[in-house]
């Protein structure tokens, strides 16, 4: 392989109509395509993409899901805290160094955008001389996401009620940006109205060909909106191999669960009766389904790409089993050989209750019974320039009353409030983030929430179930082969804890990857050494205080 | 009356679900309202609005509509000419004299939001001490609209695509922001699931309630996206007496044209019938229309404010009868004793042709070919701070090939180009502009265009069917008592010549006011005295190459 150590993209993001599950609907693209394009580059590139706003009247900003940033911390492109929005016609340059091979993702960061299809991969290799621990013959990517019919507009416009009015469950699932919707539902007018068309080369299944007895790589992300996800290919077994951009002990599977911004990469051999087609399938867990099972096709070569396999689709596991998903999640481990061993203390713990909330009204989430809110000039911009009257100075609080506090009960939480202050890290500390689920408003309900970090990878340190206990369960962490992710789940009525090193001069954003959640308030940010950060661009103001 | 010399509002705009006419939508309001809160001042008087934008990821800008904001240029409210659009967030304050009395508007000026619902009226009266021609015992505010169920996004997609997309006819008029649609004509599913409802507030008709005898001003405007309207009260007659803020010479009619942007009062006494209600009827003209009679109750007190008339409503005129609207075009002159007679020579002429055009495949609306296109930093700051490279230097057309050109064909117009170069007026030079109409890119087919000039109100001077002559025609000009406007149509396949003064510092639009004309380039930029515009806030900046 040629080394390119410079990739140069131009990308226009814009509205266009789709028919992803074969329902017309506008999605946000980019360069005409949902998912958008693959960034595919090698360890230590440097990658620039020219991003030109072509959206009508609407702001954007691209996050860079699982690229540390090191250096250029004005590129992560989270709206708010590294960045002021993109405006229309505007063309916003990211410039960043892909350090770490895996696999990784991009998506906006701003609003609910995500939502409206603007994502795509970034498939970084290994340098030049350096051989992965697994072989295999061919790579893929597939980014499942969920599909809602509703504009990102109108769900938001519901969550921002009172009363609150929830989107529901999403009418699609789709891999690789292809699902299908019943549109036998819809009136007859509807149809003839070109409102749903299933012949519409938008949502033919996607189909990846395979040749018998060759081992595949699958890089397997998902960025929905809200639905936790199980990825199986019928009568194969899957051995994961990478999590995030890291090795993980192999682990062979039928089934794989994924939460939003996670990625995996596994392996799958062709080793299965030539003569037919296998489904593809993915099905929601952790909430009651009411959405079809998404479907695509592992073809063998030389079967028709298309032709529907005659057996029946999975349907996944048991979605409420909650001790299935919380062991998978066990099983994971850094591959021994390639182990980056946590350090064995940490300088301080922030415990993190997760609750469900109302304020004056409106239902939020919240941390520690504080829902986060935007200020309007960004941190990283508003630290650097010292323009300390652009947001609450005062620290979020670092725990709850755990003692008080029953996570099997609905949260009532009376107390609860916005905030948008933030914590300050000392620079190069080690820091235990102790993530504590609890009941949401509704009986004998916890969600999960899988929880996503920018600018670093931490430890998985352990995951438990009910109340954390701070004496015992940090005897039992994992610091021998903890897997390092960007993005873990908090399961039902359970916990998890994380360790980081704050060795990443900038401003950082800790949140729930569920789209709604964060917009409703479920996210901390976390700043480290903003003294170190070097001269921001102009290109990221222009907002709040930035106008001149 | 008491003497409210600063008039301070705080407003909000946001999205919420609003059933208009029966059917819901998202729409744009302010305080919760469309249309927005009406602003009642006195001439003279400091209006200041503190904008908040509570939009998702949409930005925001309010134009003043008819108000010259003298010495304020930066309030216009006009998104990539006079300010940066309003971030998500931000507070964006608009401070402005309402220098004259009369019936103003104002409405979002950015992209296509005005069809979404953020408009709403001015209404300045007259100084103390002051009396009007005319008498009248109240005053209601009536808006015109007409109204689209598909968002501005869906219908600017369809806008900017190969093949063009056109939204067609609006499904609604509405009446002060109430319409009806036929809900039945939708699916049993779509009823259930709440996607039209008849019974809803928010569609209940407009109805004004009248005391027999009593004389009231109606002061009607029209905002619509694209239609021409006739209105008409049943059985009763209307006296126009002001146009744009200026008397009229009183004006006896059945039925007013109306075309957006345009506004005028007419005085109306409830001089039938009182035991029984009557329609407010509006109807589409100049397009054949495929929109339901917008309905309103012109109510007799004690009659009930909603029973329905009994007779058949009005249907108003002939669509296609351009001689009709023609002649009430001339027939409206300045009022005896308020003329402002207009100087009798001009300094300079612009004679501008308007067509349909094709550009790169793209269907595009032209003067002289060129179709307007936005910078990215707005001409008021670029000109002000010498900003010399953020748009093309060199002048428009100041004319066309009028020996050459047949208005009567189907226009061509392979030349046609985008441009955001401007025309750059002597300050306190006398303009004329000679607007042209012609054939667009449909056999036998020219469109009504009303044409607005932001920062001044403008003398016409005349009206003509086809191609204007420029050695005869003038010499026919109304030199005597030509109203004078701020908003005018231009007929089809005729001619509406104008005259203004170029002495109110600042960059001014001038452009067709159907919303999605304008958004396909059917405008151009004046600047003039910008060298005399006080110093720009800081709150206008923040785009193009105003961020630090």
């Amino acid at each position: 392989m040629m080394i390119i150590p410079f990739h140069y993209r131009r990308w226009e993001a814009k509205y266009e109509y789709k028919f992803l599950d074969c329902y017309k609907k506008l999605a946000i693209t980019i360069n005409g395509e949902t998912p958008g394009p693959t960034i595919i580059a090698q360890q230590g590139d440097t990658i620039v993409v020219d991003l030109k706003n072509s959206l009508l009247t609407e702001n954007v900003a691209i996050h860079w899901h699982g690229i540390r940033q090191i250096g250029t911390p004005w590129s992560d492109g989270t709206e708010g805290l590294t960045q002021c929005p993109s405006l229309p016609g505007e063309i916003h340059t990211y410039k960043f160094v892909v350090d770490r091979a895996g696999t990784f993702l991009y998506h906006a960061h701003y609003g609910m955008q995500r939502s409206a299809g603007l994502y795509g991969s970034i498939h970084v290799s290994v340098p030049n001389g350096v051989t992965e621990p697994f072989s295999y013959d061919y790579d893929k990517n597939i980014i499942l996401n969920d599909w809602y019919h509703q504009s990102t507009y109108e769900q938001a416009t519901g969550l921002s009620s009172i009363p609150f009015v929830w989107v529901g469950e999403p009418q699609s699932l789709l891999i690789q940006g292809r699902g299908r919707y019943n549109c036998s539902v819809l009136s007859t007018s509807s149809i003839e109205a070109g409102l749903c068309n299933t012949t519409n080369p938008d949502c033919s299944p996607y189909s990846m060909t395979v040749v018998s007895g060759k081992t595949y790589r699958l890089r397997i992300s998902s960025l929905t909106s809200l639905s936790a996800l199980n990825f199986e290919i019928e009568g194969h077994n899957m051995t994961v191999v990478e999590a995030d951009g890291h090795y993980v002990q192999p682990l062979i599977i039928k089934n794989l669960n994924i939460y939003s911004g996670e990625t995996y990469s596994v392996l799958v051999k062709a080793d299965q009766d030539p003569s037919r087609n296998y489904w593809a399938a993915v099905n929601v867990i952790g909430r009651q389904p009411q959405t079809p099972t998404g479907l695509g096709i592992f073809n063998y070569y030389p079967n028709h790409p298309l032709k529907s396999p005659t057996t029946t689709p999975p349907t996944g596991p048991l979605w409420n089993d909650s001790d299935y998903r919380f062991a998978q999640s066990l099983a994971i481990k850094a591959r021994q050989g390639y182990i980056d061993p946590p350090p064995q203390n940490s300088d301080r713990v922030i415990t993190l209750l997760n609750t469900q909330n109302r304020i004056d009204g409106y239902t939020k989430w919240a941390v520690n019974n504080v829902s986060f809110v935007f200020p309007n000039t960004p941190y990283l911009i508003a630290l650097k320039e010292n323009l300390t009257d652009t947001f609450d100075q005062s620290s979020p609080p670092e725990n709850y009353d755990s003692a008080n506090y029953d996570i099997y009960s609905i949260a009532k939480n009376p107390n609860a409030t916005y905030s948008n202050g933030i914590y300050r890290l000392e620079f190069n500390s080690t820091v235990d983030i102790v993530l504590q689920n609890a009941n949401t408003m509704n009986a004998n309900n916890s969600e999960t929430h899988p929880w996503h970090l920018h600018g670093h990878d931490f430890w998985v340190l352990g995951y438990g179930k009910g109340k954390f206990d701070s004496v015992n369960d940090p005897k039992k962490y994992n610091l021998i082969n903890p897997i390092k992710k960007n993005t873990v789940p908090l399961h039902t009525f359970g916990w998890t804890a994380l360790r980081f090193q704050a060795n990443n001069p900038g401003v950082w954003a800790f949140h729930c990857h569920i789209e709604s959640h964060f917009y409703m308030g479920m996210g901390v940010v976390f700043e480290e050494g903003v003294e170190r950060v070097g001269k921001l661009p102009t290109s990221i103001m222009g907002c709040g205080e930035t106008k001149s």
